[in-house]
C-alpha cells in the first residue's frame, strides 16, 4: 500500500509509520519528494488496519494497492463460477429468469401464477414469505405458511424456488424450502445475517445494498464465503441517487465491472430498479446486453391486486412477451434461456 | 392522499381507483381539470399501501398528505421527550456528552480512558463490544468480554454505558451489561432487530442509516415504538453523497427538522460524520448550535494504537478541550452539559 | 395543483391561498380533511411560481400536477422528433453513431482517425476544438484552429461534424463549421447559452448534467426550443453518485423514460458514462437494447497519447469491432445502422 | 504520483510508462510487489495529464500525491486571506452578514427592504438582477434596471452590494454597478465565465457547484486566481443528495475543511442551503459555529410576494432576531460583526 504524508512531517513520525509496517511484515521504500514523503508497503493488506496507519501522526492518506477482497476477485478464481440449481445452472451460457409476485399473498392465485410464468418461460419462481418493510404497519409477509405455499408451487410446476431470507434464527427453517436464499438490499451489510447463511450450502442471491459500492457488496459476498459457501449470485437491482423520477437508478455498468471484478454471476432486478412497469422491458433487454447471467422480475396476476410493489409487476402476458424478445436476442450475447 | 391520473384515462379506470378507496373507508373527491383528472381522498392512510393505487391503470402517482408515522411524529405528542439514563437525561435542557473509543480493546487500557474522559466532562461511556465491519477479516470485538469490561468501567466511574447490538438474539445478553443499546447505521433498517429492541425497557440510540431518508429513519424509530419501546433517541452521524473529501457528509440540518417533525431527542456524531479528527471539534459546536440534544465523539488515549476508527480519534486531552468549549457555549443555546 | 396546507391552520391562511389562486385564473377546490385541509387548483401553471405558494403562511407542500415544460413534452407532439444532419438523420428508426477523439489535437492524425472511423462504421464525426476543463492549467483546445481540422475531415470524409460550444459568443463561428452543437454536461444549465443556441437553426445536442434530473433536463431542452429551435438530440452521459468505482454512473433507465414523457431523440455516450474503456462496449450494447437512438464514442488512433479522456477511448480496431456486434444486433431493436 | 499497475502486466508495458514521466522531468521509482508493480514518481503534476497515464496499457489507478490547485492552496499562503469591500473586510475576524431578497423586483420595495437589513444589523445588501431560473417562462431579472436600483440603495444606506453574474459579455456593466459579482451554483464550472471575471479588480463570491467535490470548487477559484483576481469568497450553499426533505443538504463541514486546504474566505447561504424559512436561523448558527466568515441569508419584506424563493426567506423582523442572537455568540468563535 501507499502512504501519502503530510507536508512538513518530522523525522519521528516517518519512521513510527515505518516501524508500524515493519513490524507486521512489510517491506517498505520511502521516497522524499520535494513537497512530500511517500512511503510504498509491499507486503499482507490482512496485516494492518488502513484506518490504523491513516490514525499515525503525520499521515495525509493511505492508498490501498490490492483489493480487499480475496475469494470472490477474479484474480482468487479465473473461470466464471456456475451454480446448480435443481436442474438448472446459474452461470456461465445459461440466461436465467426468476419471476413471481414480490410478496406471496395467497395460496391459489400464487400457484395459478406460478402455472403461467412457467409457461411462460421462467425458470425460478420468486415470492417473498418474509418481507422486509419500511413502515411497521405494512403487510409483513405469511411467514412459514408462504414457504409452504411456494413448495406446494415448486412440487406442481417443477420450478426451484427463491425467496428472503430476514432473520438470521430463520436460516434452518428458510434452507428447508428454498432452493435459493434471498438477502436483501436493507440486509446486505447484516454481517450476523452473512454469516449466518455462509455456514449453509445452499446458495445465496446477494442483492446490492441501497448505497453499496461495488467493493462493499463483494466485501458481503467475501463475508458469505469467508464461512464456507462459495455459491453466492450477486444480483443489481439499483442504487439511491437524487434522481427520483426512477425508484432507484439501476446501475447497469455494474455487470461488466463485476465480471471483470469477480467470477460469481450476476443478475439484474429491473423491477426494484426503475420501480416502473414501463421500464422493466427495456431495462431488462439492456441488462442482457450489458452481460447479465440472468434476470429477476415481478409478475403478478392482478399488479392492482398485489399486496407489495404492485406498480412495477408485469402481468403473466406482459411477462410472457418479454421473455419471447429475450428469447430471440439472447443468442447474440451468448447465452440461452 | 391526492392521486394524480394520467392524461387520457378512461371511465373504469376513474371509477376503480374510486371504488377501492371508498371501499376501505375513504372519502372521496374527484376533480376533472382539462388536462388531467385528480381525486383526493380523506381518511386513514393505513388502510390501504400507496403502491397498490400507483399499480392500478390509469395513475400516474399518488402523494400523501399525511405523514406515514405516528407515535414517533410531533403531532403525537407535543413535549420533547425526555430519556432517563441511571442518574442522568437526554433531551431537554440537557446537553449530552457521550464518549469512549470505538472498540473495547483491552481492559486496562479502556478503564484507564474511562477515568480520563469522565474527568475531562464525558457523561455516558460509549465502547463496542459487537462490531460490524466491512471485512471479514478485521477485527470484530470482544463480545461479552467486552461488555463485562465497559460495566467495570462504569462501576469506577458512575458512567453509564451504550453499546451496539447487531444480532437480535443478543438482547437480552446486551441489555444486562448496557445501559442504552444502540442500533448501527448499516442495522436501521433491520427490522427484526429493531422490533427485538422494541420489545425491552431500556433506551435506545438508532443511527441514521448511510442512506437513510429522515422519513425512513423517523419509521424505523416508529417500529422500536410500535413493540412499546418509546425511548428513543435519534442520533445523526453523516450520510453517503458523491463527496470523498470526508467519510460522510454530516447533515445537520436534520437537527432542527427532526425537532420540528420529532418530539424524540438528537445527539450528533461528529466522529464517524467526517471521518477525520480535525473537523471533530468544529463540526461538534456547529452541531450544538444547531440545536442538537448531546454528541457522541471517539476519544483514544492512543488513537494511532486504536484497532478501529483511530483517525478520527481525539486523544482525552483534545477531548477535554473541547468540552471545555462547549460548556462555554451551551448556555446560549438553551443547554446545560 | 394540489396545495397541503399544514395542521391546524388558520381561516385568514387559507383564504389568502385561494386568493392568490383565484387571481391569477385557477379553479379552486378546497377539501377539509380530519388533520388537514388540501386544496385543489385547476389551471395554468404557468400563471403562479410554485415556491410563491410554498412561501404563504400555512401551506405545507405544493404539489404540481402537469410537467413544468411543454414543447419537448410528448403530450405536444405524439410523434418521434426526428433530426436532419447533412444526408442522414437522427431519431426513427435510424442508429446513429457518433465517433471520434474527445480533443482535436492535430491535423493529420485527426484526418487519419476520421478516415479510419468512417470505415468503421461511424456516421458523424466528433471532436472538440474548446475543451471545458476542471483545471485552468490543462489543455483547452485549438479553437478555430480545431474547427477547421474538422471541416477539412468532413470534407475528405463527408462525415458530418459534431463539436461543443462553450462560450455564447461563438455561436456564429462554431456554426458556421459544426453539423451539430454540443451544449456539454457542465452547461446544461448555463441558460445564456442555452437561448444563444435556441435562435440558431442548427441541430443542438444536449449532454446530461453531472446532477441534473430527468425533470430540469428536459427544461434545458425547452430552454432552446423556446427560443424556436426544435432540433434539440438529447445524450445521456453518466450521472454523479456515491459509486466511485465507474467515472459517472450510465443511467440507462432514462432512455425508456425519455421517449416516454418527450418526443426527442436520445443518445448515449458509454464514453463518459463509465470513464473506462473495457465498459464502453457492453454499455454501447445495453444502451441499444434499452432504446436509444445512437451512441457517441471516443476513439482515438494512439488512447494513450490523447491529450484528454484516453483511458476511456476506444482504438479504431476496437471501435470496428463494437460496430460489427452493433449491426448484428440493432435489427432486433427495430434500428438500421 | 503513484501509479499502480494492473496484474500480469508486461515488461515493455512498464517501461512505457517510466519513459513517458521521465520524458516530463519525473523521478521515478518502480518497485515490484508479489501481487502488483507501483512506480513512484517525484515531480510537477502539471507536466502531465493523470488520464493520459491511465490510458497506458497496464495502468490500474494513479493517485496524485499533490494537490491540483496551487494559488488557492493554504501550502502556497499561509495567512488568511481577508477582502476589502467598501469600508468593510471579509475573512480573518469579521463575520459578513449579507441579506436580502433573492431578486430585485421593485425599488421602493427594494430601498425599503434595503433600509430594514441595515438597521436589523446587515453588513451587505444582496439581490439579483440577473437570474439563472430552470424555467424559461420564470421571472428572469429585471437586468441592468435592477442594478441601478441596487446601487440607489447602496447610496442611500451606504451598505455594498452582490449581485450575480451570468454572461461573460456583462463583466463591465456588472461590475460597473456592484462592489462584489457572484458566480452562481449552476455556473461554477462555467469556465468561460470564471476566466472572464477573473480579469477584473473585483471581489467574486464563487458559490459552489449542486454536485461539486471541494477539489473541483477550489479549482473554479484556482480558474479565477490564475487570471489575476485573487479577491475570492468561497460560498457553501448546499449540495445535491438523495435526502429531498430538505432543497439541498448543507454541508457545513466543507467550512472547516476549506480553511484547512485554503486561505480563502468562506460564508454560508442557509436560505438555499435549506430552502425552508425554519431552518435558516439554527443552520446560520451552526454556520458560525463551524467557522464561517460570514452569511449570504435571504430576506424581503414580505416574503410570499417574492418572485423567487419566498418560502427561504426571513422577514425583516426574523433577520433582525437572528443578528441579534449571532452577535451574542460571534464573540465565543472569535468573530465580531
Amino acid at each position: 500500500m501507499i502512504i501519502v504524508m503530510e507536508q512538513g512531517i518530522t523525522q519521528p513520525e516517518e519512521v513510527r509509520v515505518v516501524e508500524d509496517l515493519e513490524k507486521v511484515g512489510f517491506t517498505v521504500h520511502v521516497m522524499h519528494g520535494e513537497a512530500r514523503t511517500v512511503i510504498a508497503a509491499i507486503g499482507d493488506r490482512k496485516n494492518i488496519e488502513l484506518r490504523h496507519l491513516e490514525a499515525l501522526s503525520g499521515v495525509e492518506k493511505v492508498v490501498p494497492v490490492l483489493k480487499p477482497y480475496k475469494l470472490a476477485s477474479r484474480e482468487f478464481k479465473k473461470e466464471d463460477t456456475v451454480i446448480k440449481v435443481g436442474n438448472t445452472e446459474i452461470g456461465g451460457d445459461k440466461l436465467t429468469i426468476m419471476a413471481g409476485p414480490c410478496a406471496v399473498e395467497e395460496k391459489e392465485q400464487f400457484i395459478e401464477t406460478a402455472h403461467l410464468l412457467k409457461k411462460a418461460g421462467a425458470g425460478i419462481l420468486r415470492g417473498g414469505a418474509f418481507k422486509p418493510r419500511s413502515s411497521p404497519y405494512s403487510f409483513q409477509g405469511l411467514g412459514e405458511e408462504g414457504l409452504k405455499i411456494m413448495a406446494e408451487a415448486r412440487e406442481q410446476t417443477g420450478l426451484p424456488i427463491v425467496t428472503e431470507i430476514v432473520d438470521p434464527k430463520d436460516v434452518e427453517l428458510v434452507s428447508s424450502y428454498a432452493d435459493i436464499m434471498q438477502v436483501g438490499a436493507r440486509n446486505m451489510q447484516n454481517f450476523i445475517l452473512l454469516k449466518e447463511v455462509g455456514k449453509v450450502n445452499k446458495p445465496i442471491l446477494l442483492k446490492r445494498g441501497l448505497s453499496a459500492t461495488i467493493e462493499e457488496w463483494l466485501m458481503a459476498a467475501e463475508y458469505i464465503m469467508s464461512e464456507g459457501n462459495y455459491n453466492v449470485i450477486l444480483c443489481e437491482r439499483g442504487i439511491r441517487t437524487y434522481e427520483t423520477s426512477t425508484r432507484n437508478t439501476l446501475d447497469l455498468s455494474a455487470v461488466p465491472l463485476i465480471k471483470k471484478l469477480s467470477h460469481l454471476p450476476i443478475i439484474v432486478d429491473p423491477s426494484h430498479g426503475t420501480g416502473k412497469r414501463d421500464l422493466v422491458a427495456p431495462m431488462a433487454k439492456a441488462a442482457i446486453a450489458a452481460g447479465a447471467d440472468g434476470l429477476m422480475i415481478e409478475a403478478h396476476i392482478d399488479p392492482a391486486r398485489a399486496l407489495s410493489d404492485g406498480p412495477q409487476s408485469l402481468t403473466p402476458d406482459q411477462f410472457a412477451a418479454l421473455v419471447g424478445e429475450l428469447k430471440l436476442i439472447s443468442g447474440f450475447f451468448n447465452k440461452s434461456i
